[in-house]
């Protein structure tokens, strides 16, 4: 079931104000930006890089969500009278009360943002995001992009992951939201799952929201609530195209129960007669979409028993059933006797429309178990995924940080004892090299005063996380992985529909070697520093255990 | 630094509406509502029970949680015109329309919910909530209240376990926003884990809604923005109730520098200027708030030095410094070496306020981390948590369900064929059996219609899990476990703050056994059926066994 598209921008910004108020930030942030005021530091022109220092999931990749929510966080940036009380009743009383009043007129005019595209396929240690403005607002938006940012790509990562253990045919169904952090985190996951590669989702607001297509029929206790067959009701059913004299459901069904019971040599007596009135009841309120839960009691003594009944019964008046879902068990064991009874019954009663129905599979799926669906014999055309899905079970943080990397215009340096944690200093450039046959195999950082590579053109650099040494490239095709999309308080790009998103992530992917699409053991991809970058870090280091031996100097 | 508590009801109210509108729910609620209803059984009455099946993160107990927002949530339940038109482009065209009227006038009057108070200690299997009225109303509810509780029933249980595992003393700081499932997971991670036990919070948002103490002082970019003490400014402090001259802090703090060098006997080369410069405008600007964070380059050469020289020199003014973070590397033992140079500069300078100087440590601090701490000397008095507190990486999904158990007074049963999902029917009360010295040591679960336990009374009942054998209990006391809390669309309880639900947790916590509070392999806690509860499930099992055979008898 279809949702339309809405045009929603206008309600995302109002929600994205209410979800990310200013102050849903890390104290600290206030703290610091405080003592950069009172050194009369906060207009200082500087620059953070966000990025994320291990691709996910033990994968080859990730994808980069959470773009279009930041750039409406920071251009509605603004503190009320109501926070900036709030923020005086908790910063020290000795706090300068000018300070309040500097927050009370700060904005986003300030700040520009330089941005991977949404829904890029990433690299860890890439810087996704250059944030540039005065010192103290850069610092103050530290903590909310990297929460819009940091779930909105691991889930999107995850749902890619899902889609390529699942294979391109397969319907995908989101069906997380009461598994997730809360509503927000529902409803980000089905947003940023469906960005991710899935088809549908059974979260109604996102549909209403986001325009994702949503999906669902019932739950088990749908059919427990029913006991006997007087609870159906009405009890008739009209044709289609045919007679118009309503006919009793009941007794159709009933002999269509009869004659697949026979069909199939099963026992009448184990049937449940509440599953029947269940299943004949939601055909007739929905006789074209009739999608039953077929594990309830016994998929094999009752479930399905019952649906072929019913299904024939619709079919023989001209309605078209939709198909079955399988909530427990051996999902693929049973998908394959499902289609079985399914041709048994087509052949036997000639009844071609039983050749299109559909199985669908949702039981706990996680990507290996889905992977491993792939390699078994099954039927399921339609897989439903919740908890490990939403949750991201295998890696539930993506751990983006955002590191100063340029003040005044001068790089800073962190570097830590932990050389995983020092950062790459300055402002910079990234260029994805692309090879001969169209696959990205390495990207660049430069320093932004350096010309770009050229495309046949060989060029020297230091891949990351190697030793010290340089490496020849010759790119066949180089971009420019980020682009200005935020400046003066102006979102400079236009922001793109959660369908835009999905179709460039799927390119995105497909424009990815194998090799490090891999789900499992992928060959790691390269980044590397060009010469001047590489030249900057070795000086900062040896000026750094030089030392500045300021104490001598006054 | 401690936010005052604000009375937010009517604010939160507006907020729960806003994150739980009533079409964030599964698509599979609207479908079957409207099989009911078009089968006149949309009155019928219906009774819900909400519960877990598995203890979270292999331990002996769970905290329930999200009933202040579920109960909002229920009173102000409605559907706006938008939202009954987007359901109608959603469900089948040929849904009667009539249907959508319907939906436009429901609300909760009908529902009546029995509930265990929020923070309580509760156990796998135990029904936390009972959710009663017509059966269309209370089947839509299912996701939305599944979504409140089991986030934050997860996050507030793994909290608990982290103040099980850091002890009583020691203080826990929560700081996970940028690691939650987006804005809203990182507000309900700061509101449960506060709840579960931790004292503070780095979210002012947090602060702000509920009144949970917020902290922080500076991150690394704040330390490496600065390069020389010439961006310190102002360079002069005044002391406390001392000369009212201001004296030149950055001669001062250098003269204690050089001190400090010698005492320890480090090589003042090796420090960074632009650290000293950094902490002391901090110092500046929060001369009685300074804390910095000492490991932006190396504790032993550079941080811990600086620290020293700049809390010196507060104290010599008259200020008083509070201490340091530690952000990497081995924690424990650095907080023992800083320990000790603490100790040498309080002695060898006579400097007193060096004795009450905190330790604060954060590096992605686990459960197992934490309590390897308390096997190991150290000196840490505040531990701050992100990543692994908030998205509870060792469980990041409760498992909640919501399961139908009568309807028309008729007592309805799940009889699955993995034994682990069937459900146990009827109407029950719940009661919690306590022993001679207050520990709870049975819940036992009866139909309502039974006669309450009674304290020093032995009653035979079935425990779940084990072979189908009674066993027989004598209750020192017997408390009902599940009180009324929504009726006639009203909260019939009052609502309870963070606070008090705080106190709570840590009162339901302190009566529990410690063999079931143990963190590693716990007793299991005993969860029984009543003798006429058991008697129910073998009759149905029984007579479901034997089938209706319906389709012989017409």
């Amino acid at each position: 079931m279809a949702a339309p598209s809405r045009n929603t921008c206008g309600l995302m910004e109002r929600s994205v104000r209410e979800r990310v108020p200013p102050l849903l930030t890390d104290l600290y942030q206030f703290t610091m930006a405080y003592a950069y005021w009172r050194a009369g530091r906060h207009q200082e022109p500087a620059v953070f890089e966000l990025f994320f220092r291990d691709n996910p999931f033990g994968g080859g990749f990730s994808l980069f969500a959470g773009l279009h929510d930041c750039l409406l966080f920071l251009r509605s940036f603004r503190f009320s009278d109501e926070d900036v009380e709030f923020l005086r009743s908790v910063l020290p009383p000795a706090t300068d009360p000018a300070f309040f009043q500097f927050l009370r007129g700060l904005d986003c005019s300030g700040v520009t943002v330089r941005s991977v595209p949404e829904g890029t396929v990433v690299f860890a240690r890439v810087p996704l995001m250059e944030v540039a403005g005065p010192l103290a607002v850069v610092q103050l938006l530290e903590t909310s992009l990297l929460c819009l940012v940091n779930y909105a790509s691991l889930v999107c990562s995850n749902a890619a992951r899902f889609r390529l253990a699942a294979g391109p045919r397969r319907k995908l169904l989101e069906m997380g939201l009461r598994r997730a952090q809360g509503p927000d985190g529902g409803l980000t996951a089905s947003r940023y799952t469906h960005i991710g590669g899935f088809d549908l989702t059974s979260n109604v607001q996102a549909g209403f929201l986001f325009g994702i297509p949503v999906a669902g029929t019932m739950a088990h206790s749908y059919v427990t609530s029913f006991t006997s067959l007087e609870e159906v009701w009405p009890q008739t059913l009209v044709a289609v195209n045919g007679d118009p004299e309503p006919v009793d459901v009941i007794s159709l069904t009933k002999s269509w129960l009869s004659r697949v019971c026979e069909l199939l040599g099963a026992e009448p007596e184990k049937i449940r007669e509440g599953e029947l009135a269940a299943f004949l009841s939601y055909a007739v309120a929905y006789p074209q979409n009739f999608l039953p839960v077929i594990d309830s009691y016994s998929v094999g003594c009752s479930g399905l028993l019952n649906f072929c009944a019913v299904a024939l019964a619709l079919c023989e008046l001209g309605h078209r059933p939709v198909g079955v879902r399988l909530d427990s068990g051996d999902l693929c064991k049973q998908s394959v006797d499902v289609r079985r009874v399914f041709r048994l019954c087509r052949e036997h009663f000639s009844i071609p429309a039983f050749d299109s129905l559909i199985i669908v599979g949702t039981n706990n799926i996680s990507e290996q178990s889905l992977a491993e669906l792939n390699k078994k014999e099954n039927e399921i055309s339609v897989v439903g995924v919740g908890t490990h899905l939403v949750t991201c079970t295998k890696q539930p943080s993506l751990g983006c940080v955002y590191k100063l990397v340029e003040v005044r215009g001068r790089p800073r340096m962190k570097i830590s004892e932990d050389p995983e944690k020092s950062t790459v200093p300055g402002r910079k450039a990234v260029y994805r090299l692309v090879d001969a046959d169209g696959h990205p195999f390495l990207d660049l950082l430069c320093l932004t005063v350096e010309p770009p590579p050229e495309a046949g053109l060989p060029l020297s650099c230091y891949p990351q996380g190697c030793d010290n040494s340089a490496v020849s490239v010759t790119p066949a095709q180089v971009t420019c992985l980020r682009q200005e999309v935020f400046t003066k308080g102006q979102i400079t790009q236009s922001l793109c529909s959660a369908a835009e998103t999905r179709a460039k992530v799927q390119s995105s992917l497909q424009a990815l070697h194998p090799r490090h699409k891999r789900l499992q053991e992928p060959d790691s991809y390269t980044v590397a520093l060009s010469e001047k970058l590489h030249n900057l870090i070795t000086e900062i280091q040896r000026g750094s255990s030089h030392g500045s031996n300021f104490l001598l100097a006054n």
